[in-house]
C-alpha cells in the first residue's frame, strides 16, 4: 500500500452529522468534494438519510415530493411477490429499483484538513423532480474563479449529471442535466483546452460495450459532445469489472493527475491512477497496473456497502502532498495521503521527464 | 387499423438488395431513412449482411477492422460454455454481445414512391473505430438546406449516436458521436427554436429509468444539453416497454407530427402518434392511446426478428397524405398511407383547432 491512512480515521462518521429531520437518521456521510477555499477545506459531503422508524419487515424508499416540498415513504411489505431486496442501498419492486436511503449535501469545514466541522444545514437538498430520490457524489472544480459541482440527481427518471455553480458556498445556482442517463462520475477539468471545457464521464451501458471512462468537451459546460472512449476497464485485473473518474484532475508538471476508482467482479473498490498529457487530456502518459490504496482497513472493509475506497476529490498542496478524502464503505470519510513522487514512481514516470517528452 | 398499406409491399427485400461482397448475402434491408430529394423519394436503407458461408455449428459475428479496413469473422463453436445464442440478430459470448450481421447504409430511389431502384454499392460504410459492429437505422432531417442524418454506430464501445451531412447524397461529411453510450432512435427537429436544434432521443437506462424519449438541445448539432424526459412508456398498454422517436418530426399546422414507435413486455413494435407544440417541441399536445399501426402483415409478423414494424421516416406530400415507409421484422422494407385528418382524429385533435389553443 502506497497511501498513508490518517491516525484519524474515520474523519466523519454518520453519527457526527445532525439529520436534516428529527425523524430521521443519518446511516452515510461520504463521497465528498473536496476544495480548498480561502484559509480552509471544504468537504461538500454526501449525506444520506433514512427514517429512523422503519415499519418491520418492510422495504422502504424516502422520495423528496417536489410539489408538496416533503419527503414521502414509499413502502413493500417484506414478502411481497414482486419485492427484491437486491442490497442494503436498494431494492426492486416491479421491476423498479428504489433507494432505501435520501442523500443531500452537506458542507464540512476544516482549518488543518483532518478535524472537520459539519454545518448543521445541507448545503444542497433535493429540489427538483429529476432528484426526488436523492442528489449524490459531488466534485468540485475550480474554473476561472468559479466553483462548478457535478452531481448525480436520481429519480425514476433515471441516474443523470447535473451541475451546480457557486462563488461563497453559500449560494448555488443549478443547471439543467447535463449528461441524460445513465451517465455518472462526471469531473470537469479545471481550465478550458483551445477554448473547450472538457469531462470525464462513464456512461452506464445496458446491451454492448464496457463501463468504462469517456471523455466529451463542452463550450459553455451545459452541451456537451464530441464523446469518446479514454479508459477501459482490463477484465481479470483489479479494474477489470468498472471504472470511473474519482478526483478532480489535478495539474502538475508531468500531466493530468487523474485517481480514478477500479472495481472488479466482485464490486471491491479500490484507487489508482491516470496521467493525461498537459495539453490534450484524450492522450493517456501513464496508467496504474495495480490500485495504490485497496480497501483493507476495518472502516473500507465493512459498512453500508463494504470493500470501498471512493474518492470524489483530492487535494495538493505545494509540496506536492496529495490529501484524497474518500467515502469508505458507502458509510463514513477517510483520509489519505501520498506524494506526487510516490504516485509518479507508482506510474513509472521519471520525475525528470515531462509531459509532452513523454506523450 | 387506420394505415392503409402498399399492395406493392414489401417494396424492397433482401434478395433485391446487391451484396456489397461476392460471398456476402443481405438479410436485411429495412429501417430505412425517408426524404423528397429533388424529383425522388430517397430511401436510405439500413442493409445487413453477413457471409454466404457460416461453418456448422457456429456463432458468426462480421467485424469491421478498421486498421485493415477489412471485415473479420469472429467465430465460436456452438456448445462453448460462455455462448449464449440469444435471438437471431445477437450472439453473447463472454458476457460480451455480438452482432450476427453488419449493417451499412444504401440509397434506394424513386419517381412514385413505391417503385424502387437500389444502388449497387453502399452510400455509408463502416469505418472508423466506433462502426465495427455497423451502422444503423438513419434519419434524414432538411434543416436549413442540408440534409443531417443521425445513425447508429455500433462497436464493443457501446451503441452511440453519431451524425452525418450531405446536400447531394454523394458526399457525406462525418461527425463526432454526439450521444454517448446508450442512446439510440435520435430524430432531429427540421428547424431551429429560439436559436437551438432539439432532438428527440432514446436513453437506454441499465438500473433506474423506464425506456423513454427525452428532448435535448443544441446550438451547433455536435454538443447537445439541457435533457429531459418527454414521454415514458404506459406499462400495461401497446407502449408499455419501451418508446423512442421513429420518423423526423413533420410539421403540420396542429404542431410537430412524431410518428414513434412503442413496444410492448413481449417486443412488439407499434408505430403510434405525439403531436408537439410548434413553438415548443417539449410541450405536448396529443398522444396516441393506441397504435395506429400493428405488425399484421405476413411480412411483419414473420422475418429476421418478427412482430416488428420501426419506422425511420415517413414524408407528407402537399395533400397532407402522409406516407409512412418502414421496417418490417427487421427484414425488408414497407409502405403505408394515412391522411394527416385520420392522425387527428386518432389524436382527437378537432381540424378548426390550432396548436396554440390547445397548447
Amino acid at each position: 500500500m502506497l497511501v498513508k491512512r490518517f491516525d484519524e480515521n474515520p474523519i466523519i462518521s454518520p453519527q457526527d452529522v445532525q439529520p436534516s429531520r428529527d425523524d430521521f437518521e443519518v446511516v452515510g456521510a461520504f463521497n465528498a468534494g473536496a476544495i480548498q477555499f480561502k484559509n480552509e477545506v471544504l468537504l461538500l459531503l454526501r449525506v444520506a438519510e433514512r427514517p429512523k422508524q422503519i415499519p418491520a419487515a418492510t422495504a422502504l424508499a424516502p422520495i423528496f415530493n417536489p410539489t408538496s416540498g416533503n419527503i414521502d415513504y414509499f413502502t413493500v411489505p417484506h414478502g411481497t411477490n414482486t419485492l427484491e431486496l437486491l442490497d442494503s442501498r436498494v431494492f426492486r419492486f416491479k421491476g423498479d429499483i428504489y433507494l432505501t436511503s435520501i442523500s443531500h449535501l452537506r458542507l464540512a469545514r476544516s482549518t488543518d484538513g483532518i478535524h472537520f466541522t459539519i454545518d448543521s444545514q445541507p448545503a444542497v437538498v433535493p429540489t427538483t423532480e429529476f432528484e426526488t430520490y436523492g442528489i449524490e457524489d459531488p466534485r468540485i472544480s475550480l474554473i476561472d474563479g468559479q466553483y462548478w459541482i457535478t452531481y448525480k440527481p436520481v429519480s425514476k427518471y433515471g441516474i443523470c449529471t447535473s451541475l451546480l455553480k457557486t462563488t461563497d458556498f453559500m449560494n448555488y445556482e443549478r443547471f439543467p442535466i447535463i449528461f441524460c442517463p445513465e451517465n455518472i462520475d462526471v469531473v470537469l477539468f479545471p481550465q478550458k483546452f483551445n477554448d473547450r471545457y472538457y469531462a470525464l464521464t462513464r456512461p452506464v451501458v445496458r446491451n454492448i460495450g464496457p463501463l468504462a471512462i469517456w471523455i466529451a468537451d463542452s463550450q459553455d459546460m451545459i452541451h456537451w459532445g464530441n464523446h469518446r472512449p479514454l479508459m477501459l476497464p482490463r477484465p481479470g485485473t483489479f479494474d477489470g469489472g468498472r471504472i470511473g473518474a474519482s478526483c478532480v484532475p489535478i495539474k502538475t508538471d508531468y500531466g493530468w493527475l487523474e485517481i480514478y476508482h477500479g472495481a472488479d467482479e466482485y464490486n471491491k473498490y479500490c484507487l489508482a491512477a491516470v496521467m493525461l498529457d498537459l495539453n490534450d487530456p484524450s492522450k493517456i502518459i501513464s496508467r496504474s497496473t495495480t490500485p495504490f490504496m485497496h480497501p483493507s482497513a476495518p472502516y473500507e472493509v465493512k459498512g453500508f456497502f463494504g470493500n470501498v475506497v471512493f474518492s470524489c476529490g483530492a487535494i495538493m498542496d505545494s509540496n506536492n502532498l496529495i490529501t484524497i478524502y474518500y467515502g469508505a464503505a458507502d458509510t463514513c470519510m477517510a483520509g489519505a495521503v501520498i506524494t506526487l513522487g510516490e504516485i509518479l514512481d507508482h506510474l513509472k514516470i521519471t520525475e525528470s521527464a515531462t509531459a509532452s517528452s513523454l506523450a
